[in-house]
């Protein structure tokens, strides 16, 4: 590799995240650009590469001097980099990787990746996995989404599916459907929606007890159900205890597929901090009996910026 | 690579397999040797070396036409291929590859794996899996186990449980333990052993009901529930139809972890055939709601032979 820059280029639904880092992965600058969804998106890559040749110039660094840029996709990317559908920036078949090549002027090499899987890399590079090549990375936000990394290698999947842990069926018996139509998935329990859901289920089974949870009526959420727990509330320790034994389970089951040395939290949810990682740990512990030796659990670092490290950590590869 | 062969031998506790393949796959030729465990098994590679030499010399192979030899271990191999210890074989503190290749001469690459891992590798090699890159091998035998592989690698796992889809949780509320202590393990379900126990709980539930398998006794077996089940036994039909709706389950959670293209079934339980892979695609295919794509459900088609196959293909990569 000649360059001593590395560009990270994390496309979400309303902004782009932009970064530049050197080939050590010190973050040099970092800026946003507003997603164009109109006209199928067409805007989106020229609007970025514009952005970046500018910055470029700005920082006098030369096209020669960039190693590599790296796109992450809020979408399915297929292992040859093509791009069928992205419903969340209006794209239908494109090559993201390509297009940005020849948008910089044909000479830079260029990667694309899936978000989920890019932050894992992210985080594995320069956040709570720094170290480790063999990592799961969890996102608890409004959905559960994951990205596995096995010997420093995003694990994609055949189908895109690789790591989709929010859809790993854990309860028996439920009634209403996940997005994906399935009945009984992580997500339904452990996303910021699905802790809400059970902490209503909760108080709706234990009419008789008493719990501050009832005082936020329909404005719940996630966040108040975790700071009541930490307070003490009996009824908020058990709704997050349920949804936090499922997402155990599911690690545990990882850990049976994947056998990765370290499990990263990150997503909305993981501001609830060492509270919920000591929930999960204690969970995960207890049913992994065949491991002698259990993957630790930690929570993730770099917050929203993870996908725009991972992009520049993939251009790298 | 100079050599136009390939070794695979895979030790086992009682015999070692050992074959001489092309490095295209085709078997040569093949035996055994007979496994001495006396002395913590310091005779075993020894003895192997010594037959292989005269197998070569008798098919007037020179060592320098031998690109490789795979040796497999029923037991946890460390990435370095460190056998810490091999409870089989009697063997501590051991690094057989390094060991085989003096014992050859020095010159010889060798190379060493899990013999589930490496019975995967064979099956996509040359059996049930060939063509394909991204499998997962299920065996159905006294126990359950799995050899994943991603993109032509073994994934090992970093504490050797890759693929220890045998320990994957399906079950609430069991009351028996497991052999790995844990309580709900699809091996209590779906193992030749777990098969007739779940066929007894179904009879013993379902007292009224006239089962052939009442017949049997203590002298029940997995394949008397397979026979029963096809002969339209309603009995055998639903104890049958729970034990693969937990296989099904978890390959459905492996699809959403590591989302191969394929499952192939081996093991003695699956010469049950088609009627067994059937049973397992419809519980597998309802599960994964999330994938418009299915992977595909195969039987292994290299029996006792897949370890062999497997070693010989680990030689070469």
């Amino acid at each position: 590799m000649m360059g001593k820059y590395l560009v990270g280029i994390d496309v979400g639904g309303t902004t782009v995240k932009c970064g530049i880092f050197t080939v050590e992965g010190e973050l040099q600058d970092k800026w946003e650009v507003p997603t164009r969804k109109e006209e199928n998106g067409k805007n989106i890559l020229p609007d970025v590469a514009e952005a970046l040749k500018k910055k470029l110039q700005e920082k006098s660094i030369a096209s020669d001097e960039v190693a590599g840029i790296g796109i992450g996709v809020p979408g399915p990317v297929e292992p040859t980099g093509y791009v069928h559908v992205c419903v969340n920036l209006g794209w239908t078949d494109r090559w993201p990787a390509k297009e940005m090549a020849e948008l910089m002027g044909g000479k830079i090499h260029c990667a694309v990746g899936n978000d989920a899987n890019v932050a894992a890399l992210g985080e594995m590079w320069q956040g709570g996995g720094k170290g480790h090549e063999n990592i799961l990375m969890v996102t608890l936000g409004t959905g559960v989404g994951g990205g596995l990394i096995v010997d420093h290698h995003i694990i994609a999947g055949v189908h895109g599916a690789g790591a989709e842990i929010g859809h790993i069926h854990v309860r028996d018996g439920e009634k209403e459907a996940c997005n994906c139509g399935g009945h009984g998935c992580l997500e339904q329990y452990a996303s910021a929606t699905g802790i809400v859901r059970e902490a209503k289920r909760v108080l709706a089974a234990e009419e008789a007890t008493a719990s501050k949870m009832r005082d936020f009526g329909d404005a719940l959420t996630a966040k108040d159900v975790c700071d009541l727990a930490k307070a003490g509330d009996a009824l908020a320790e058990k709704s997050i205890g349920i949804s936090m034994h499922y997402l155990g389970l599911v690690l545990a089951d990882v850990s049976m597929v994947a056998d990765p040395e370290l499990f990263v939290i990150g997503g909305g949810v993981s501001r609830a901090g060492q509270y919920l990682i000591d929930l999960i740990k204690k969970e995960y512990e207890a049913l992994t009996p065949l491991l002698n030796k259990k993957a630790d659990i930690t929570l993730a670092t770099l917050g929203n910026d993870a996908g725009m490290y991972g992009c520049a950590k993939l251009a790298m590869d």
